[in-house]
Parts: C-alpha cells; structure tokens; sequence
C-alpha cells in the first residue's frame, strides 16, 4: 500500500494554520502513513467493567491492565484508544505507542430500559493539551454518542465543542457513534448507521466508529453493500466498524477485508477480539489485522501472519 | 432588481462600531446586495438523518455530501447553511461559497410524543470565529427554536446571547422558528407563524425561517395573505419560508413567487428540494429560484431558467 | 410637581461610586426628574406573541413594531421595555427614547397545567454594555419572577446577580413579579402581592411591577388599601402595577390615579392599553398617563389631555 | 463576661495569611468580642414573604423595612443579616451596624409536599465584595442548607465553595441547617440536629444556626441535654438555636439562657421575636437577649433590661 | 519492610514536570515511604451522620470532633481524610498530620429508593491549593464514585476531572467507589468490585478504596481471592478495603492481613473501627493497623502492638 505524503493529507479548515503541521503529524502517525486507521480500543475497563478482562475464555493475562500495553508495544497498531487516567499510568514507559484519549465513557450497570444512556465528558480537553505538552505521545481525541438517547443534546454538544476544540490544537478526533436510546428499535439499520455516519462528518470528526449495519426483511443487501452507503453518507470521514465480541480470527479478518473493499470502510477499531487473548496471539492478531489494514494483504495473507507464518509491521 | 449600496444596508445597534463594516460585508454578501436571502440548507444530515440523502426518488448524487458543495459552487445561492464540522471539511476546496454556520441540530430519533424537542447548540462561536480568522468565508450563523416547547427557555436563551454575540462581531444571524412540542397542537397557525416572526424580531435577528402558514377552519384568507401578517409582525427582521419535501419545480417557484410578492417574504430557504435532484438539475433549479429571489422575475421567466433556456447568474 | 435635584437621588449602596454619576443621570431619566416611573411595556412580542399587536379590536398600526417606537418618541414615557434585540433593531432610529432592556421571556405557549413557567435570561449584561458602550441610550433593565413557581429558585438567582451587576454599572433594575405555578390558587391574593413587593426589596430592585391585589372573601379592603400595603413592603423599590387589558381610558386613568394616590404606587406600567390603539391615540394615552404619573395630574385633567384638549410634555 | 483579645481569635486555616487581620476584626465586631453571636435574622421577607411583618399580633411599625434597621441602630445586637439587596438599599444610612449578607433565600410557596426545598444562592460573592469595598461594613455570610432534601448536594455545594471564599476574603460564615424534604419524617430529632452541627463544622462554618431539638418517646433527655450534644458535635463551630415564632419575653429568655448555659449553644439567632414589635419595646428585647448572650447575665436581669428598669449596651 | 526511595516512586504522566518532586514528596509522606497507604477515614460526620460518633458502645470521646485530630497525632497513620473546613478549623494546631481533603460527601438522609445517590463536590480544588499554600500539610484528594447510580456520569466526571488537576498539581488522588443505586442488586459482588478497581484507574487515581468483595451462591472463592482479581483489575492504582463497621481487634487486624496478603491489597482505610474508642485504644489500633500495613508484621505483632505490649512507629 502506497504511503502518503504530507501533501496528501487533506487537512480540515478548523485546524489553526499554527497547528497544521502538527496535524498532518498526528494524521500520518495515526494512519501510519496510510490513510487508514488501525485502531485498538482499550476503554473497556469502564464501558463493561472487568468482565471483558476476567473470566472463562479470556487469557489470564488480560487480568492485569499492562497486558494492553505490552500488545500495543509489541504489536502493529496504529492508536491505542483508552482513557486519559488509564494512559497517564502507563504512558511513561510505553512512549513508542501513538495514544488516542477517550474523553468519555460509562459503565454498562444502568440499562438503557432504565435511563437513556449518557457518557459523560470525564476531564476538558486543557487537561488532555498539558499531557501532551508534558512529552506523552498524543495524537488524537476519542468521544462517543449515542444517537436516539434522551441525552442526545448533551453529548452532541460535547462532541461539537471537543472536535472544533482538538483540531484547534492539531488532534484528531475518532467519534464512536451508536444508535441508542428507547427511541431505537434496531440499532444497527442500515439507515440509522448510514445517518450517524452524516452525523460524525456534519460534527467535523476525522473518523468514525460505527457497529457493522445489518439488513432486515425487505433489505436484500449484504451488510456491507449497505456499509457502502454509510461510508458515502460519511463523506470526508474516514468509517471504521466496531469489532464486536471475540470470534476466530478467519472469521473476524475476511470481515474486515470486506468492510474495507466492498462497505467502503477505513480501517478498523478491535478491542477484544485482540486483548481477551495470550500476548503471544494477541500480538500476532493486531499484525494480521495491520496487514490488511494498512498493508492491503489479502485475507490468506493475513492468516498467515496471524499464525506467525510471516510477519508484518510498519 | 437594483443593488442596494453599503449605505443602504441598515446596521443594528449591537453591531459594534469596528464591526460595523464587516456586518455590511456580509450582509451585502448573504443577501448577493438584493437585501433578499437565497439560503441553500444543507443541516439535513443531522436534522434527518441519511433519509433525506439516499432512498427512492433521490438523486445517487446526494448519497455523496460533496454534492452539496458542488451545488453551492456551481449554482447560484445566498448562503450554504450547514454545519461547523461539514463546512470545515469541504471549505478550503470551495472557497467561493458563502457559509452560514447552522450552530444547533438534533436529529429526529426521539419524537415529540416521548419528549418535546431540543436542539443543542453544538459549538461556541468562538470556534467559528476562529474558522473566519483562518480564512473560511463565514457570514453569519443560523439557530433553531422550538417555541411551545418545555426546552424553549434553553433555546431561547442560546440564541438570545449568539445574536449578541454574533453581531458584536460582525456576522448577520438567521434563526429557524418552529412551533413544536405537546403544548403545540398546529404547528401552522397563522397566529403562532406571526408570533414566531415577532419573537425572532426580539431576539434581533437578522432573517426567520418560518413554515408557510396555513389558516383552517374560520379562517378564510390565504396562505399568502396569512403570511404577510407574519411578515409585519417580523418588522425589521427578513422572514423567509422553509422549502419542505421535494414537489415539482413549477408549484414551486409559484409558490415562492407568492411567499414574496403577496406574504412579504424577503427570500426563501430551500433544501431538499434542490440537493436530491442530479448535479445538473439542482444547479439549474438554485438559478431559477434565484432568479425570483434576487432577481425578482416572473414564475415564467424562473421556470425558462430552470428549463435551461436561460441563464441567471450574479 | 417639583423636580427632585441630584442630591435627592437616593443611591443603593451597591453602585460602585465610580458609576454614582450614571446611576443619578439614569434615575433621573427614567423618572423624567420626578421620582416617578411611567413605564411603557413593549416586551408582549414574547410573551404573549402575536395576539396584543393583531386582531380584533386592535388597531392596525399595531401590526407593525415600529409603531412602539414612534408612540415611545412622539408620547410621554419614562422609559421604553422591550428584549435586547427588538431595541438593537430600531433604537438608531429613535435615540431620543430611554431604553430598559428587559433580560428574559417566554411565550404562553406552555401552560402552568403543564408545567410551571420560567422565564430564561436571554443574554448577558455585557451585551448589553456593549450597546450602550456603542451608544444606545440604555437606562436600565427589566427582569421577571414568577414567585412559587418550581423554577422560581432559577429565577431569583438570575435577577439577584442581574441587580448586583446593573447596580455597578450604574443601571436602574426593575423587577416584574408574578406569583405564578402549581402552588399559587389566587395570583391577586393581596399577601402574596405584598409578600412580591418585599422579595424585590430584598434583591435590590429600583422598582417593582405586581399585578393589582385583588381583595376576596372577608377581606374588605378595597384594592387600593390593600395595594398601599403593599408599598410599604416594598420599602425604598418603588412600586407600580401592571395595566393589565385594554379597558377605556377614564376607567383607567382613575385607577392609576388611586393606585398612585391611595395605594401608594410610584408610577405606572402600561402596555397593551396604549399601543393596540392609533398612533395618535396612544400618543395622548401616554400624555394623558404622565400627566398623572409624573405630572400630578387631578384624572379630569389628564383626561382633558387625553381628549386633546390640552397637552402634557417634560 | 470578659472582652475576647486578637491573639484569642481562633483564625480557621483557610483564611489567607493576607486576610487574617480583617477575620479577626470581623469576628470581633460580630461577637462584640465576646466569641458569641447575637444575630438579628432579618431575612424573612423572602422566606416568609409579607405574613411576618403584617397581620393580627404584629406591629404596624413592622409594616415598613427601615423597622429592621431603626431596631439594628437603636438596639444592641452583634449582627443584622439580611439579603444583599435589601442591605444595599438602607446601609448608607445605617452605617454603623454589622451586616451578614444572607446569600441565599427562598419563599415557602411551594410546599415540600410538592417538591423538596431547595434555597438557591442569590448572587456570586464578588458582588458582596464590592460592597464591602465600597464601604459597607460587611462582617459575613450566610446560607441556608436543607439537608434531607433531594437538593442537598446543591445546597452543600453551594456551602462548601462559599466558605472557602468567604474565608479567603476575611469574612465569617454562618450557615442555617434544617433537616427538611420527604425524606425527613421528624426535623427536630436530637440525632438528626447534632448531625446538622456536625456537617456545620465540615464544611468549615463559623456559627451554626439550627433549630432547638425536641427529644421524644424514650428520649427522657430535657431539650437542653440534647442541645448539648450537638454543641460537641459541632466543635469549633459555635452552635446558637434559631427564635422561631413569637413567644413571651420570660419564655423566650428562659430558653435562650439553657440553651447557652445547658445546651452549650454560643448565642442566638433571633428574628420574629425582636421585629413584630413596637420599635421601643424590641429595642429592649434586643438589649435583654444581648444582655444574656454577649453580657452573660441571669434571665431576671435580662428581663429587667426588657422591662426598662437597666441597660444594657456595649 | 524496607523503605522506597523517590526514584522508586511511580510518577504518573499527568504530573506536570515542575510537580514532579511535590508528587514525590506527597506519595512518600502519605505512603510513610513504604508505597502503603494507612488511611483514617474522617469524613463521616457528614457521610452517616452523629450516629457514628455518639450512642451506645461509641466511646463519649468520640462526641467531640477533636478526638479525630488527636488520634492522628498522638496515633501512627499515613494520611488523615476528611472534609476541607474540617481540617480548616483544626489544622493550624495539629500541622504534623498529613491531610487527605475529602472533595466531596452526601449525608444517608435520602435513601437509594427515594433517589439514587449523588454525593457532590463540594469546594474547588483552588480552595485546597490555597490551603495548601497557606501552610496545610495536605497531601492529597478523596473523591467517593456511586457506580451504578443514575448519577454516575456526574460523579465519573468530578473525579475525571479532579484527578487530572490533582496531579497536574503534584497532589495524590484516592478514590471511594461503590457500587451503589437502583440498578445495583448485589453491592459487593466480586465482579462489581472489579470493575470498579479497573474504573479507578481508567480514572488514573493512586488509589481506590472499595468495600471487600464477597462471593456467593456458586462462586466458591474466599473474599480474598476474589479480591485479588479487583487488585489485578486496578493495575497501578493501589486498593485498599474499607473497613466497615466496628469489629473486635483480632477479627480486624486478621482481616487486614489477609487482604494484603492474601487479596493484593496495598494498604487500608479505617474509620469508625479506630474513633469510636477511646483515644488511648484508639491510639494504639492505629499502631496495630500500621504495623500490618506500613510495617508487614504478622496479625499476632500486631496484637501486640493494640494490646501495648510492643509499640509501632515510624
């Protein structure tokens, strides 16, 4: 896959012309160099508390929070998104590692049939600046939204503040966006994905995460035909889908393969499907995963790097 | 329709006095020096979501956002009204375009009947000022309130203080009043249009996009004499109609023709009725609205411009 | 009635001295010398929309708001209340008025059965400064409080830091209060009219506005004694009573008249029952109300002014 | 009772070292230097609206506010507090009494059957300041806290950022403590009001004002044994029991002596008592309650001061 | 137990340079140089109340709030936790002890059916930084997380928020989290617990104090198994147990041991188990936790320690 140049890099208006090169830094560090986002998502500890770390099929070494380090050391990613709090901990002696803070986040223990879901903006961005300023290696800002809760508004607005805020400063911004709420009755429509996907660019978002739409009924397209739309409807925006639950790695590869080549996608955002594993493997899977994100390797190719059969790294 | 000079543009007197030049600028900009405004909305991504740009009867064309841009640049408008994040990411490659910065958008996931409306304000205007300071051409804001809603105090309150500021600084500000919420039983009460018109007069707005009001029952007049009532009730503000869904391009230049030329309206705000048609077409169709709009022609004589046998630029 | 000198100018003890000199010019202004606040309310565009300025019985100069403006200029007022916006859009034209700014608005569209009402500040102080920084004739502003409503706590806090604010600047406050909400049975209750007066003392108004008391039951006082209880909770704040509907002129005079000479009242505030009529007869209703509010005027007098018979100017 | 000394002042550590001296000579003109607190509570104007100072039983004097400071100037008391604007509007002429500016208040139209209380602050303390530095001899603050309200934790904020600022500025804080809300089934529990003196000292007050406990069913203890122990549980924030309605000069006496010299109170706060009456006999009610407070007299002394047969003055 | 010097001290990213030795000081001053944290809970006055305090088999002692002031001096703890104004009020005479300010405490009066809890902040971290500069030896913040409460968004982002100044300002953080609300069945549940150790550090606290896990139905492990998982979970932030009501010393110091030992803890925090006795006993329990604690003895020298036959300080 063709590297970019800095000229490549198409730089959104709101970044200060004094932040631009910064900009196109973060972006080619993020993307290394390819326009495409390998994202590893590592703010689980909040959203699902420790039963993403702990328990039957998960390696015993996700138990202890350096696992996730350690993978993002030794393996091929592109950011490691996690929370600010999480980060500071760990960055000072992970300093090779291109860090996205994720600036809100909420435990799953109040059920949408309860209360519409919020996730809170945890620390303002001034707090995230001084990291950086302090030589931790900052490239980008995360926030999520869930679309259709009653607490649209607020995190809307967060979400619209923090973007104009981070390009401001030369940060990305990568928006999880998730259709939620008791106004949503399926959550991954194809339309309701392709509409947040409009959302994440109407707000100003770099990329965007999205769970993979999936058609019902009437809908004869494969999900990703109708992952196609939403990564038109997402214009500038680079679409990347969630990862979901652990599956085999044939499996999760030849669907990110797909996602990329036929729904349009820009990467990808994989959490546990990489860290509920041994290092060793998990290691292994960010490289295959890599290869077809950011190296284009055909799926077979990706196998073998995922079993250790060649490698591949930036 | 003869251009009106600089001296004739009337200042409001939050324009401070070294903005005072800017505010003509952009007022003589928006309104193309006519004192009429041809706003081409494009906030519908967020307002509704994908549907308004992909499905049955809409152009492939509008499945891409850059097709807005396209329109703008190619067409003939006032303004582009349309998100900080979305003006951002296309503004440097369309320069030429006029931008209206729509400050608050919800979508439509949650209904009225679960909660009455609320459409955040996504961003300060201080991050929009710094847009302009960086180059982009931004004339002026757009706002919507819902009146009658339990939230309108909130919105109120946002746009009260973003009509200070933004002509504090030199930027004109249109607002989109829409009666709406479980107090509101027709939301196209001559009364309650008038009543919107007066409130965005004391609010100081520049320009209100109100619906067309539509008199029932007793009330005999028409829809146009119904609305010139509203149109005085705005005083100094310029009160203009939304669009709605896309109908055929005649009974819609009439019904534009009319808005002005009996209701008093002093432009027209049009969306969706333009950008789901091709390239070609929606191009054509801002000229023929503009053509009325600004250049104060006949139905007839808009409809030849549609059609293509003549052309109408500024 | 004689003029009050400067030195007569009792100053709160909150005005910073620096702004003792503007407190003074802007008492005296608003009071035209006389202690007395012949107050003409323009703020109903809000509050209660469209319906005061058109419609049966109205007259159809009302229609447009520039009539408030020319009645403000050729009539005898105090001061001139209307929102920030409504002023910034006109007050170039009519600088010789002297403007109170009223702070917040709602519309009637929500009803207390609904939900009890707020009224939202629209914009901060320093808007306002600014104008009339920028050279608006600004002499103080309006604020109002719906006492017993769930949201009154929001409205005390924001007129009790607006007094403490407009007082260091050197601006004149006065209070429009309500006892409105699910807890209030009877709004005219004469303790609950006084018990108003004494929450605006409390927060430092210049002057108060409570609808009438209106005596029921075993209570035999006629409104007007229970009203001159009222003053005299109110303390140093001036208060003056609402005008309420249109009622002819002598039944209205002779209320002011008693309210002022009985009740204790320091002026008037009046709206709708001089703007719904002719600009020619609200000019002599604004003549014929000064005459007694800051004239001193016997009711046949001031209705011999209002007649046309004779003329009342400052 | 002997005279206080500066070195005696225990100056709390969140005093800034710059503001020490101006603490120690606020807390010597609030206790006349005495360490105890006379406090004249003159807030009820909003609390109680108009009933506490007009009707069967009340003095007609009590009708006008300047009753509240003729009684301040003519009586003997340590402090007057009263809200900021009520303050502002008669300190200049009453210079010479010490103000505790209440900074928060609300009326008692909506019942806690309708929603928990909830007294919001009525202004940022920065005003106060400025009053204070234009020369209004401002000794402290007050603030009222409901706790067992689902206000609360406002209430407790608001509190808690207070005194520290208080503190910093050199200004005493007293706070009022209710256990009040749906939640609280008996508001004069001896457990519940020690408690109240305990979240006193926490949050750093100097005084704490509550209501007297009512031991009941197997509680034997008197009412002052009670009292005792929420004057341990306070510590160095001095306890004094708030007046409530009118009662006989003897009772009222008796009572505030056991409370001082049984219940370990530090003084009293004392409003109804002192202004429902001729401006005469509650300048002797002030002098014989002052008398036992700041003079350490028996009850037959005090009332001898009551009666006019002695002074007492400091 | 061997001491840690200042360049074994683990500086989190967030510190800001110029705060790197303060940070170091404060982790070394709290953690008595042994990376252990001995925490003295005093912030129940607020958190339950007088019932802690006063009332049967509570030590009279205890009713005074000097009590606490004088165990931690007389005692051996590493920091002493409580409420800002609290230690405001005793600080000055008891400089050797290291302050932990408690940021924010809700009373038990609205109980978890009525309303979720919410326990607010309750001052600015500039009042403690002023404190601090004042001369206060405070070394650090708590901050207590309901999660699970329909107001964990508002507390997830105080404590964000907090931490990230905190040590931007070289001051220690611990974090009380418990889950707690309507939607929380089972408090204590080891995966609760967990999760919520591992939300502590997505936080980037320094250390969390939870309640002792406690496994039921088919989950067969000992609570200090179980509790080993949530010390895995928050990786570099240290946990400590709450101590819970009072027990006999053997049971107390037994458990203790066991949750370091044995569970992975890394310290402890103690409350009404130390200040319901007498100061004597209570002096001597702080010896006996410490030397488990700061001083790695064994449950039977620790006895010893409580019992007086050997004593332990630092």
């Amino acid at each position: 896959m063709p590297k970019i140049t800095r000229d490549q890099v198409r730089v959104p208006a709101d970044v200060m012309p004094e932040m631009r090169d910064t900009y196109i830094d973060n972006y080619l560090k993020a993307t290394r160099e390819t326009g495409r986002l390998m994202l590893f998502a590592c703010d689980q500890k909040i959203e699902h508390m420790n039963k993403d770390f702990y328990g039957e099929g998960i390696d015993i070494a996700d138990a202890e929070p350096q696992h996730l380090f350690e993978i993002g050391k030794q393996g091929t990613i592109g950011v490691l998104a996690g929370q600010r709090g999480l980060i500071a901990q760990y960055a000072n002696d992970y300093p090779e590692i291109n860090y996205l803070i994720k600036m809100n986040s909420k435990t799953n223990l109040v059920k949408t049939s309860q209360e519409d879901p919020y996730s809170p903006q945890l620390y303002d961005l001034d707090t995230v600046l001084a990291m950086r300023e302090a030589g931790v290696n900052i490239v980008g800002l995360g926030y999520t939204i869930y679309l259709g809760s009653e607490y649209e508004a607020t995190m809307m607005a967060e979400a619209g503040e923090l973007i104009a805020q981070a390009h401001a400063n030369g940060l990305l911004v990568v928006l999880w966006i998730y259709p939620r709420g008791k106004a949503v009755t399926a959550e991954k429509d194809p339309d309701l994905i392709a509409g947040a996907a409009g959302v994440a660019l109407c707000l100003g978002a770099d990329f965007v995460k999205v769970n993979p739409p999936k058609p019902e009924g009437d809908d004869t397209r494969t999900p990703f035909e109708a992952l196609k739309v939403a990564s038109m409807a997402a214009g500038r925006t680079g679409l990347v889908c969630a990862g979901g639950s652990t599956v085999d790695a044939e499996t999760f590869l030849t669907q990110l393969y797909n996602q990329i080549h036929t729904g349009g996608a820009c990467g990808n955002a994989t959490g546990r499907n990489i860290h509920q594993r041994s290092l060793d493997e998990a290691v292994r899977l960010t490289k295959a995963i890599s290869a077809i994100t950011l190296g284009d390797a055909s799926v077979a190719e990706a196998l073998e790097v995922f079993e250790g059969k060649k490698d591949f790294s930036l």
